[in-house]
């Protein structure tokens, strides 16, 4: 089969493979619908996993069964499904104490394009079919669909790790696809009040949205000075961090609240440290929590945020500014990401 | 000073008192706008807290500070305030452990029409100023921000004990006012698909546009039955109880998932026990969390409650389907309250 | 192979069956130590889960793996394991959901005795062996580690499920083996005074050294009298229940705290409802949470609880009044467990 | 009155000063017992808090009431008293919204010895004395007692930061007498193995008797490998911190399991920044929550506390070497604390 795949640091193409095997849990899948990730770019060409030769790319996507393993009772070929990022070993113990992201060791539940060949492929193969499989529901357009496998729930995870409760006034650092999630996912946990730190105007307009109250401009001063400004000097409740580097904590910590919360969803590529500002962290007492964490993936997720979007609590089409029809457009749909022209926010591509 | 009280049970009517006296943390305020609630009909005409005989009613509202105690330090003279139902004692054991409401004991977190006065008079007593009084927003209407008082509060409070999360499926039982307010608190805290029970049609109206995804009548048959077969046999992940009586638990237990939470936020007036069937309890052991609550008051949950009104999260307004202007007309509004004419959800006087 | 079995209700006996068999995530293990436990009394002469012909009993024992499956990756055989009486199926929405006891249905995650043979076999299966099974660490004795199939995890979760926290004043209602370790479980997250209900005096002494502070005995006058005496008229933080019918709940709301909570882990046999007070629970407000829950089973489960006997910070062995030696004794110890002698908590076979 | 005051940074001395006053609300107490602790080690010799000049040092303590504010229901003068470090109000937004010890700002609750005089006087003031003091229950020893005022709660508040939960493997980082107190309060929160980082003698006994399971000593080897061969390179559950500097964190890290928790209690003094190792942070998506803060203080938190110790749960006495007797001795158990003698705890002074 075909698949496009990372040929080393840098470099990407379209190779040749056997197409993969199901084991007893598994299935087998062919992609419906396709979309390149800020991680595949990461991977390619910034090295995150170390260098690969021949590793099929993509974790994004909508797909069909075309086979399942002899344990698989709940899917059969033919049924269309959405697919995570994150697939699980869920009898894992890591799974099993709450954390199935890490199942096997740190980070290990993401599998596609990292630990195994991903979705960019003629087939694509699904660990734990019963577990990390959802029914894609009737109806539902693949390209917004396609936002339920990452973004959808890396963002709203954001919301999660700074457990955003009724009435908080919530920073959400970086407007990209995952913080435009981050967002909406703190708008449905009840905030009342939403800082959106962001530049490009595609994206604060989809900001707003999604119930930003703010938007909060670097280029129009310190955003640390304009988010105290906006609280009266109190700070935020609590803050996603959805771009940026290391040192956002800095500026986290400094708009941040005693007991509030820093909910992490941004990948670090670079730096041996981040550094928390000791003063502003209460020297060390100040219940300021620093946390950051995978998405949860797996089938009760896809199945609880599927049907937001299928009963219209949430509207993932303001997040897919190219469409590409044709698996061949992978490769321009991946190119894209990589150059993040002015009106991109998130491409995809639908076979 | 006038006073609309409770002369006994059954018996309402205007009374002369001394206007309160003001303690060094406490607030004396006028009224600026009112509201009845279901606890006043209760009160008066089921006698739900004893027979009283001079009570001035009413724990609904939005007021000017007329009089503040030596050590109040955040309010004075003339500020707008909106009060809650709910004023602890916030040094009391039951606060620092987190339930205020039980300060002093379960359930005398309420004292306006209850322990003391209520607000329907010339003036009403706060207690504990700093801790239990906001500053009204600029701008914001009267009658849209009494329903902070209580119907907000309390409707969320649901949510919260129901413990709704992202793509939770949740069953609203009533929805009257603070049904309504369970609907609303519902979706603002992630539900993905909401079963809203009621029958009366403007309240059908208004509990769609605040997030119900179907309504459950029970003139079209048992309850239950409708939500599982909309839930496909499995049960809502969560269910509010705000309305009904002692056998709703009944059916509440029965359309809920195993490991589901039941949030209790309905006055239980009659009968010695709530009956919660043993074999769909799961014989004991299947971690369906039964619970209930009185509303968390204070200024905290004023603050915060009012922000979402401020940034249009919520529209309270709503609620308000009759508005009187003058302070004579609590009377009308309260039997109003009484009558629940078809038309009805929320009366609001204006002063 | 041989297997102690239930014959049909009110009859037990042994029979001849085939040897289970291995699928691909399982593990065959032949027993090193039972215990039978009230569940199989309840089972065999209550017909708790119905008339069953044939189906051997157990779910209580340490185990040596005969055979794995082939995807099977952290055992072999000749591993000696312990197994819970809980073994679900992890990949299920409902363990994903993070209630693994109820995966496939309230309850399914029981398979033992239940949906299919329990461990009084020559040889018994256990699904999902990697999820499922923990490694019995070096040097545990098999009677006192026996104990960590049910005893241990059951009476643990009534602490959790009460939610103790240091200084609370818990009654624990029944001491049992079950209660007993809801003795344990109180102390171990930090109970301040622990109230156990009970009389027989075997288990008060048991009772006193797992960490109990005063015993109540119903022989001398109302428990909730003696509770409410004891906390100066306040009521308990916390009750466990592990014991008692569907009364004992009515007794649990009337000694309990407003917000405090109730966790039980007592299967409730008979009669249609449980009666919760309306007035003592608080008209439906008083925040007293009603929880009661299966034990979690699973490998990591038993690894950490586990390591509290190996480092001593548990002693199970005073659980184990009774020891027999041979297979054949299994019928000998049921009888034990459904005569309940004077001095009995619980009996062990090994084998 | 006398009173043993900071007279500028590293110069302490004996001051006469006007008996304080007591509001509606407070209580004026004499000292019964008193500990000198590090903060005032911190606050005379590091500057921690600034430059002062006649403040009244000392936090920990237990008194006499000799008068109470017309507003106070529940002491009268000759109750016996524990007084914690922290004192909130009550009141306060920060403190409804859980975290009193910020109520009025980060950090504000503590109040002795930082924004008004301590407790080394005569007398000394108690702000909101039905809040913030608890009875001493009957016979129970001054100088284990004078351990609630600061050590107890601030240790255990360790525990809870790092959610300590059953069979966890817990890392405690210093075994001073605010460590000694982490590693009892893990114990007590059903840690199943403590690894006690530490090299004084006498604590390492201590610390075996408050549950420790093994030692580890610095001197010993890199901390961080010791901890991951026990833990057979998995990793501590928990890290609970109190001792170190900045660079600690980047240990703890180092030696906590993906989705662990660091709960900090230890004073940062020094330095910047706290550098945390982005790698070993799971590049930002590890789930290693990183939280500390200060203790909660109050008289809920002290009754409970207190009942630990009457009920002979925890034995605070341990921590005491060396006692004093007489108000004058204050100044002698002060320059201890500072030198650290080699067989010293914590001194405490009887007056």
């Amino acid at each position: 089969m075909k698949g496009f795949a990372m040929l080393g640091i840098g470099k990407t193409g379209w190779i040749e493979k056997e197409r993969p095997e199901c084991g007893p849990m598994d299935a087998i899948c062919k992609p419906l619908a396709l979309a390149p990730c800020t991680s595949d770019v990461h991977t390619v060409w910034e090295g995150a996993i170390g260098d690969r030769h021949g590793l099929i790319l993509g974790h994004e996507g909508i797909g069909e069964v075309v086979e399942v393993g002899s344990l698989v009772k709940d899917f059969k070929p033919g049924d269309r499904v959405i697919i995570p990022a994150i697939t699980p070993d869920w009898n894992s113990v890591e799974a099993q104490g709450g954390f199935s992201m890490h199942s096997g060791g740190m980070l290990r539940g993401w599998k596609f394009s990292n630990i195994k060949d991903g979705m960019f492929g003629e087939f694509f193969h699904v660990n734990d079919a019963d577990g990390n499989m959802a029914l894609l529901p009737e109806g539902m357009d693949l390209a917004a669909a396609t936002m339920l496998s990452d973004m959808v729930p890396t963002g709203f995870h954001g919301a999660e790790l700074a457990d955003v409760q009724y009435g908080d006034r919530v920073a959400v650092i970086g407007i990209g696809p995952v913080g435009l999630m981050g967002v909406a996912g703190a708008a449905l946990r009840g905030a009342a009040e939403i800082y959106a730190v962001g530049s490009r105007p595609n994206c604060i307009k989809v900001a707003k949205e999604y119930g930003a109250t703010y938007i909060i401009n670097y280029k129009e001063g310190d955003i640390v000075k304009q988010v105290l400004e906006l609280t009266k000097g109190k700070g935020a409740d609590k803050v996603i961090i959805a771009g940026g580097d290391n040192d956002t904590f800095d500026q986290a910590i400094r708009m941040l609240k005693p007991a509030g919360r820093i909910g992490n969803i941004n990948y670090l590529g670079f730096g041996d440290y981040i550094n928390i500002p000791r003063v502003e962290w209460g020297v060390g007492m100040g219940h300021k929590v620093i946390t950051g964490g995978l998405m949860p993936g797996g089938r009760l997720r896809m199945e609880k945020l599927a049907l937001l979007i299928h009963n219209k609590k949430l509207d993932t089409s303001k997040l897919v500014t190219h469409k590409f029809n044709g698996f061949e457009n992978v490769e321009k749909a991946l190119l894209l990401m990589k150059d993040k022209p002015a009106d991109l926010i998130k491409p995809v591509v639908i076979l």
